[in-house]
């Protein structure tokens, strides 16, 4: 009996799909990936994961798990191979308000442990656009990053416990939900980003933090970048480290996006070389009372203006404002693939070598592709780059050159090629040219211990 | 030629110890293991250490790294094994006030960090005990805590990078400044926690906070564990998160205390069943000038004093006074351990099952030894409980069972027998009948792959 037959024995039908019921999954967000799986499964509890691993296992059948198919690499890509989609998996199990967690199995929908944190006054502090598909299981598989990493750190840095099931078959539980506990090596922060090829997560215990009760947000407009770093510096140290984002659009992102809205959308001070979207919030009773938080950034904006580190400033007087500069910052991945081809990149850089970077990098491209276009926005607070270029002409050798170049300069100034998307298929080049070479030979000896046969995930993350 | 003359060669003769040389390194903080290393050798580089590891590879000699030995559990024991000391790789190469990063050496003392954070106006907030002495490498190797993981995290959480000695002496370079880098396995976090038995640290990448600008301390009493916990989330949602410290002492403690010590030095408000140091820290110059955490943390407990889930409190009003506070806490080692013999424990539970946990550690205690005597101190804030008893009577089989009972007792509440001393050799028996089996296997197979001849400090960590 093969392995689609087996499985289907195992779950019933109407959970193993094949041919052109698996369309949905076989084509990833970008587009740039399609395949035919061997099969769709989709086991309802982490036991069924564990038997349908057993049964792969046993015959050396590659398997891809999947959440909700939003990265933006490659990793699910799986032809001919076995997919584990783990949306059954789908149960917020417990909310503990007293010791701020949530229990939750890999298959929620982040925006759902969003609404279910909000319902206990409690908040998930990681967001970001693909909120409404993506599931805390690719969270973790990825290590997911986003616009609150400044304050609250990634995926990884949520995280107080994982159950996981290996390449056999066989459940790790690393479902803890203490603060503290050094009982052995950390094998939670080994399998979270490793894209699952040691291991498929099927469950987290997730740290939750107070819910932000005030906020104070506002557009800053100045000529360069390192204006904008010291000014954030001096928000941090005025608020006490209060900065939930800066975002960082140079001017030719926020004409495509005017291009794009019309003027009227535009949000004040946002027409100037560097125009950054600031976030301050507080989960304080006594700041929301207050209005501390708009208090200390008026004080600190007043001074900028004065000393001439800024040329403008708007602060959002209300929600609606809020939301148009949002708007702005958000609009991003509707601004920057409303044209292609296009060449997109994920790196990050030391925070004091942000312009330096954009410099060295503007120049490569200039000399690959004079008429090329770079459009970017960053997550500046966090030295992460969306860098994008758009090439003068379809041609997919120039792409790969202008992709390589990128992550290159970004390596060369002691950055990463990835920032938060991962590896996945379309960074393998980079990996392999880029990355410290003994580390790479320490993850192929822990992937073979981990996973000997080669059946997770097979030929992502590892050159 | 025998290892000790290769090293002997290299090093030159003054860094390679033998004899009644070692005697300070054969014996480790507790006084319970003592033993004659084969030698200590004190390489002064990175590139020494690659070379003595080459040596100790191609001998097959067991090796065993040490920074300050100040650790708990006989991790450094090492009998006829080669010790590596770090103490001359003693450089802060770098502190960078506008990234907020320090990249030091192993063999940096930890209290010397702390000073050179200051002077560039920052904070590097892991703190504990024994500060003056212990080394980054080796809080790197445990994974350090102490009692500001509450607001900051452990010493993992302050690690950006990584340079790491491997087995067979080759260099893994991950020396990462950035605060997001997806690029393959987390191994950072890996041998973070891997008390030098995956590799040997040599060097990190640190983040650094903004130096604390006002603190308000407190001593509260009340009778039960359950109020003093909601008290703790009530104070995080007044301040938005600003407790720093939140330490309990049972009344036997400070009883304890008082006895060492005098009625006089016992800071007001200590005398209850419950008594709790409380400090919050703000970094916001608004803070510093307004007196805010100060009345924040007033009104929180007028409220609690007024409804009675507070009976006592006192606010520190100067200096002085929060000292006599922190005194009382930070004698904790000196009180605990005046009377032998003594079984000490490190522990951590979930927040919400503090009290279960005690309720149930006390009856077991008294069914073993009725005359036995708890003693103990928590960093409460994190669940951490340094949980000691005083046993009838000097008796190995019996105090052997009584750590058992402790750590069985732990773990049936979902916590650990290891909060953040590690495993060494002391808890190597728990480990072995507590750890998820399937978890056991997966970090054996992880050893053997970074270590296949066993040579990084061998018997340590894994039973």
């Amino acid at each position: 009996m093969g392995i689609v037959s087996e499985v289907r024995a195992l779950l019933g039908a109407a959970h193993v799909l094949t041919g052109s019921d698996t369309a949905r999954y076989g084509i990833d967000t970008t587009g740039r990936y399609t395949a035919v799986p061997l099969a769709v499964v989709r086991p309802g509890s982490t036991a069924e994961v564990s038997e349908v691993m057993k049964l792969a296992h046993a015959s050396n059948t590659p398997v891809v798990p999947v959440g909700g198919n939003t990265g933006l690499t490659g990793a699910t890509h799986a032809p001919d191979m076995l997919m584990i989609s783990l949306e059954r998996l789908d149960r917020i199990r417990e909310i503990r308000p007293a010791s701020r967690l949530a229990i939750v199995e890999a298959g929620v929908v982040l925006e759902k442990l969003h609404e279910a944190a909000a319902e206990a006054g409690l908040r998930y502090p990681v967001t970001f656009g693909s909120r409404g598909s993506c599931q805390i299981g690719g969270n973790l598989a990825t290590n997911a990053g986003g616009s609150n990493v400044l304050r609250f750190g990634n995926t990884r840095a949520q995280c107080l416990g994982l159950e996981v099931v290996l390449a056999d078959g066989r459940i790790v539980d690393l479902m803890s939900e203490l603060h503290k506990d050094n009982s052995g090596y950390d094998l939670r922060d080994l399998f979270i980003g490793s894209e699952g090829t040691l291991g498929i997560v099927t469950a987290a215990v997730l740290k939750l933090v107070p819910a932000t009760r005030s906020h104070a947000t506002a557009i800053l407009g100045t000529d360069d970048l390192d204006a904008a770093l010291t000014l954030l510096n001096e928000v941090q140290e005025a608020s006490g480290g209060a900065v939930e984002a800066f975002e960082f659009m140079p001017r030719f992102y926020v004409d495509q996006y005017r291009e794009m809205r019309g003027d009227a959308q535009l949000p004040p001070a946002a027409d100037h070389e560097v125009t950054v979207l600031l976030e301050l919030g507080s989960a304080s009773a006594r700041d929301a009372e207050s209005n501390g938080l708009a208090e200390v950034l008026e004080e600190v904006l007043g001074r900028a203006l004065e000393s001439g580190l800024l040329r403008d400033a708007a602060l959002a007087q209300n929600e609606a404002q809020r939301r148009a500069m949002w708007h702005l910052r958000e609009s991003a991945a509707d601004v920057i693939l409303a044209r292609r081809p296009i060449v997109d990149t994920d790196v990050a850089v030391p925070l004091d070598r942000v312009s330096t970077f954009l410099d060295m990098a503007g120049l490569r491209v200039s000399s690959i592709d004079p008429q090329a276009e770079v459009i970017l926005v960053s997550h500046l607070g966090d030295g992460n780059l969306h860098y994008a270029i758009w090439p003068s002409r379809e041609d997919t050798a120039l792409q790969d050159e202008l992709r390589a170049v990128i992550d290159d300069v970004a390596v060369s100034v002691r950055g990463s090629f990835s920032a938060e998307h991962g590896v996945g298929l379309t960074k393998l080049g980079s990996m392999e040219r880029l990355k410290d070479e003994v580390a790479l030979d320490v993850m192929r000896a822990v992937k073979k211990a981990l996973d000997p046969e080669n059946i997770l995930n097979p030929g992502k993350l590892l050159p």
